[in-house]
């Protein structure tokens, strides 16, 4: 714990902002209490959005070159600090060490791309059919973003959103998960050095953290000043957040719920679909969103590949996440725990068996925290259960015959985030990335369904909210686009020819 | 009457599908009913999406080119339909020829853009920061996408939705205004004779049209088939159909209520400014959700320019939209009339002044139309009444004193649709285009906020929806992204340099 | 000859344009005179330049949805004429049917891409550094475009650049091959149809054709008001346009010579390959200049490969282009002939050996034209000889053991035009089109290299000149590109913060 | 002098470095040699291009976003390196410190934003017109690129250069000009430096540098291994480069001479005009290609700026660049001195007069350097003096009358690299920018023809080389493009529907 408090202050929170409040926060390591932290006063949200608003008529008048300096210094700070932010999503949510860091590492590249689009936002000049006219789409700064994050990546995810914001010229307000306040604290106080070293064209409130619980993130849900709302988490959350902000004509990103397949066909080189499974599956423990649930196998390698699965899940080992050799940390909480280890029982209730796995241990050496064994389920349909997301390492498998069957299979389900297929038959893997093949934002070859780079747009369809993040051009989401017609003739011709009085 | 039954027939609509059913088909010219359609029954909707949802698995393989050359041949047959389609939109919404004849040559011009969109529908190719992969984005056929118009642009807002979805691989189902069928129907025809001549590569039920009225829409709405809703209305259908489709992850585009202003600077052409207002004002009778509503006017040449305003009002021809002359037509129904004519009383209410216009007229000649002389007011502020759409020819002037303060008032309404700017003054006018200026989709100079060419996304900001049809790329919506990362190394590095195992 | 007469008279070529000029030509099927045409004289060449130069800086400002118009038009007329141009196509230079009716759908097809373009011709908006200003890029016409082509696509070539350049705002000058001038004819009468229909905008001088020689193409590559010089035909000629166009600062698109390859791997499905090299390799009489000449194979497969080419090769049906199930057609002439007979003499001096054709036939019924056997050589080593494009239908098979040495050998030419692979084998594939893969302008997948689609780009790096015609953006190179920062603010700050007096 | 040594030796260059050669480095603020530096020899040149060509083998396989890394770095270098680099540059051609200090901030923002492409270098997917096809662009790295840069900008040019090339995947072999070696040795020290904390991606030879003369530049103009040569000189140096590259089929980026006019209408800012010029025409006394050469006035306005003018340039404080205060420092030489003084005696042969300066100042404190007055002359049209290139702070000013005259002034010249107008009339501003307007490269509004952001592509039109440097898609010029096309079918359709066989 001190080493704790030594690396948060470093962070920049003082041990008097750890203490004194009503949001308790616990360790997913082992449950210990890390901080009470002082929850915003419902009664201030007003303001906060006031002064996000406030802050954008200033922002939004700061070159966007200029915008792109501050980001640099922030990924700045996150560079120096990257250690001991990864150090503290290790200890509040139970990452890996590699993962902790790799967080932190998403969003210092976030930040260079960041900087690189602070030259371009482009928009497009266009030919007018009119003499003497031109056209051009300009695009402008939104208004306030509320980046409402989760507990699984609780660094990167608000540092994607933020980078992009602050660069697109919109003032963002932090609300992080109440599962993980800590990372998301460490991460905000690095922006805030950056802002300070900026100096004095960042305007008040241009980037603000609300301690809270859901009623603080609805209250952002729901606030007209609030142009676009960024959240992140399950499914329901998104049919609650998707209507409300539809129904004030508000913005929103929504990155939901994820029932990711990897297809391993014949053609498969086996030993790499073998270690892509089990860094996607039980990677995070399971609780990514791009995290591997399903894995649909050809009926003539099925077994070839269980038979290398079972004991490489065997000889994981699991444990205090920054213990050298670890690859597998606690769930975030009990619930958590519970929600899976009920999966587990229903996978019998379906007609499936587990493999291996799917047991609480450790529970002597951490009695208030929660480590599973990863569980494989070979499952002999693709029932109600397996078409639903299961937020830990609970891996259902599933045989095939036929590709088109198998993507059939792995599209009929809710979600559309992450897929995969492993193959090196050309013909295979482009039917799976075609208009006939995966239907999610995102399919891959011959790597996981997780893990993505910065440089391509993140996110998903169907369930999984239709929305995109982080790189290609998710950045004009986070922008209004001006089409804008000029006249410079001392005519006034009427476009499709018509002709008026 | 028999003159419109052969433009009907000619636009292949058989006399004997105008009668028997229970929807009534008036003429805005005079309130003659000139049909009663058989509405499709609700029953038969879920067929309707089911053979949309049928037809888009085949649909989404045939190659992108070839779906061009269907929409090739639909701009063929509008081409040779221009004038009786033309025809039926003015008599069944009352638009005077030129504009009857400028949806069609919308029509026609969105489907050659689409033709040439059909050979590029561009995704990205992305480096990888991994050695031996590559990273690219595809666009895919995204479903069937219901298109629900409303009456001011019976045809070419179909068409619009239309000819850029059928490019994207998506089957369309076409719900036309209840207010404006026949347009419709007489558009889609055009596009049935296209689908007869391109062949079987049409799967069945690439292209359907229901006829009926606002439950219908719902059903289409509602149904977790329909991919995307492209809804324009008014902004209280948004604020419904919004949620409604957010509810079930669909997408939607929403072009709904516009509230669009002209700021005249001192520095404008007033005699462009002049002609510019009279077409975006009283054009289809004030009914385009681009009309001019507010026009917003330096003190020092509010009353040289209301001076010139005032005897071209007056002069204006209102009548029968086909004969020679006419520039105003009739109001599309009694509600639109009475709404109209409510404003009219509001404007002394809330301080402002009528200069002109505001009353019925012609209805000794049409005593079943409803005509209004298109009214001027002048406002002493932006009230209640003028920040709210009033769908008809009731133009609100307002002074202001200093360019940062109009562009404020310009922008203090919930809509954001399309706005404009006289001004030969090079500084006031990209002001008025920049970050810090107007806050509409479309910003245009020295040309009035109607009449958009379809090069340029159309569509509008706030409570106008936020969507975009038309040109840029609009496209994208219709479509759904994948983000493709392939491995063709023999190793597994994770991205952010991540170890795992 | 008649039916010649007709089908030019329906092309618009009269029968008094045909005879009394210094210009013979001749059939390439039986060497029939087909015409005698007027050449240019030399001393108007001034004035073509000075008419192109007039024309342009009218038809700049001429709106490019206009231009488009315009090209729209063209489209129709090829669309009408197809089978007649096709068909002077396969006279004159000896294509089957069906490669000249492809001829003139590729024209078809630009004329529709670039109708396309008329509405973008995107240039960009960029964000600045400073306030108060804005940068954009436009796009700007560029100025009289010569186009000066090859026997080989006598008729599609110049529609390629033709369609382009008008769109772009570009007047065209035509110099057609000396040895299809005809084909060039009946596709510029088209496009004159086209520019009669257009009507008044169009200047006098937008379109012209030059029938000569190589010096009044040189006139054309040295005259400073022909902005742009798009040049097909061989590297030499290459070689010598280059540079005196860049002495000029003139700009040029050239189109070269290729020597291009297919790859076949284990894993290639042999079937597919066998077809592809028959269309690709013997295809227009291996006159493309994207036949294949070199087919590199992997030694496991090689043997079975050869044994299906020699007897398709042997059963190819060779005669008149007309005839029904001709697949190959004649040499353009006898030189063509005599290169093609010298390289296979030159085989067996090179260590190689001819496996089937190489010999002249058909010379009894055509004792005029030149029809020669399609032959295949196998090489023991990529010699001299094999480095070198010859221009018929003989193809070279090289044996390889590992990718990457293929890989090196397929890149060990001068020429860098297009190159295909065989295989099934993902990995295979993608190294093939990797940054380390071919080095080729073109690089196909499971297609033969010849035969591209007009949506891409098209062309050649190394001796095949680096530039690129079609689709794509390939439009660029037809315009000029204006950065422009507009300053709209009261101040003048400095660009990189320099601060000045 | 030993300040200027602790400054190189901060910079990385040794003292022993700087003595022993044959090429001699004068000061151009005071003649003093600086350097004697030891000059490549001639044999060495092949070895050197070989090098370059063995690093790129291996450098274009190191993933885009690690070379990212490696140009971040070199941008921390730069940036802590700045003071001490500027301060090089000032010493070495003359600069004022802030062009100095502002020459090296270009390098620093070309990092970032190269920083930025390197996940991007974006190609394009596009749809294919044949079932189970798909077509896509990449952009593949091009080989070894040569960097010859000019005195006026020693630092910047390369850094713009070398930082896109090496985010591209291409070695650098960077030829200094003879006349300021030291600046760049200076910036290749800082690229070394992060080279080395880069390690062992980097591979030998990815960045060398040539000391030497025109024939050493010869040598990499003329070497087939050097993929593209970005020289930055005189138009005459262009028209020799030009053709020998193109001889060989290399590529080429050719940044040559300017003559650099700025319109300025009755409707501008007079004061920010006055503004303008000064820096433009006499910042880094008159050597930029951007300088401002010829002011085009409206005859109404044109007293009334000459008089603004005259007291400005008079009151220009000449001298040290280094000593506060100092706006005009020394002409790089003597050879520059006679130019420009041969000019100025031209000016009055030509009919024109001038009104002030042109006369060597300084002689008698810089007996060894070469101050000059910055000069104006009044011209009564625009000679063939005033249409060729003077390297040196000499302004032309002619009158005009209509804005389309002064358009087509303004463009009579061979030159095409920068333009301005100033002016607040939207007319006059749009009609300048538009494809009737301004013929060079960059067209500006209300600031001056100099200074360009690196956001937007930089270079010119005609004489000026036609190519682009620096933002938007120039970097598209340091790779080559790749089009592929892919077939997963198990048929084999040809493109525009040929059948064959």
């Amino acid at each position: 714990m001190n080493d704790l408090r030594n690396v948060l202050e470093r962070c920049g929170i003082a041990a008097s902002e750890l203490s004194g409040g009503t949001l308790g926060v616990r360790s997913a390591v082992d449950g210990t209490e890390l901080a009470r932290l002082r929850e915003a006063p419902m009664t201030s949200m007003p303001e906060v959005v006031a002064r996000a608003a406030a802050a954008f008529r200033r922002w939004r008048e700061v070159p966007a070159p200029a915008r792109g300096e501050l980001v640099r210094l922030w990924g700045e700070e996150l560079r120096k600090a990257k250690a001991d932010i990864g150090h503290v999503v290790s200890i509040e949510v139970g990452k890996i060490a590699q993962e902790g860091l790799g967080e932190v590492q998403e969003g210092i590249d976030i930040c260079e791309f960041a900087l690189g689009l602070s030259r371009q936002l482009h928009g497009r000049t266009i030919v007018s059919e009119r003499p003497g006219h031109r056209i051009m789409e300009q695009y402008h700064p939104l208004g306030p973003v509320a980046v409402i994050t989760a507990f699984n990546f609780p660094s990167a995810v608000f540092a994607w959103n933020a980078a992009i914001a602050l660069v697109c010229g919109d003032p963002v307000v932090f609300k992080p998960s109440e599962k993980a306040p800590l990372s998301g604290l460490a991460t905000f106080k690095a922006l805030e050095r950056a802002i300070a070293r900026f100096g004095d064209r960042a305007p008040e409130g241009l980037a603000q953290i609300v301690i809270g619980r859901k009623e603080h993130a609805q209250a952002l849900v729901d606030s007209s000043d609030i142009a676009l709302v960024s959240a992140t988490g399950s499914t329901r959350m998104g049919r609650e957040v998707g209507p409300r902000v539809a129904a004030r004509f508000g913005r929103r990103i929504l990155e939901l719920g994820g029932n990711n397949a990897m297809i391993v066909t014949p053609a498969a080189d086996l030993d790499m679909a073998l270690r892509a499974i089990l860094f996607s599956a039980v990677g995070t423990a399971g609780q990514r969103c791009t995290s591997l649930r399903r894995l649909i196998v050809h009926r003539t390698v099925k077994d070839a590949l269980v038979a290398k699965l079972l004991p490489a899940y065997e000889s994981l080992r699991i444990g205090h996440p920054l213990e050298q050799g670890t690859l597998v940390g606690p769930l975030i909480d009990e619930a958590a725990c519970d929600t899976l280890r009920h999966a587990v029982a229903e996978v019998e209730q379906q007609g499936g068996r587990i493999l291996t796995g799917g047991e609480r241990v450790l529970a002597d050496r951490f009695p208030n925290a929660f480590y599973v064994r990863p569980a494989i389920a070979d499952m002999p349909a693709q029932t109600e259960l397996v078409r639903r997301e299961t937020f830990g390492p609970l891996l259902y498998v599933l045989g095939y015959d036929d590709l088109d069957q198998a993507i059939a299979m792995h599209n009929d389900v809710p979600q559309g985030l992450s897929s995969c297929i492993f193959s090196n038959d050309l013909r295979e893997v482009e039917r799976f990335l075609s208009a006939a093949g995966s239907d999610c934002g995102m399919a891959n070859v011959n790597i996981g369904p997780s893990g993505a780079e910065i440089g391509g747009a993140f996110g998903g369809e169907k369930e999984t909210g239709g929305d995109r993040e982080s790189g290609s051009d998710a950045w004009k989401q986070y922008m209004r686009r001006s089409t804008n017609t000029i006249n410079f003739s001392t005519e006034l011709p009427l476009a499709q020819g018509i002709e008026f009085g």
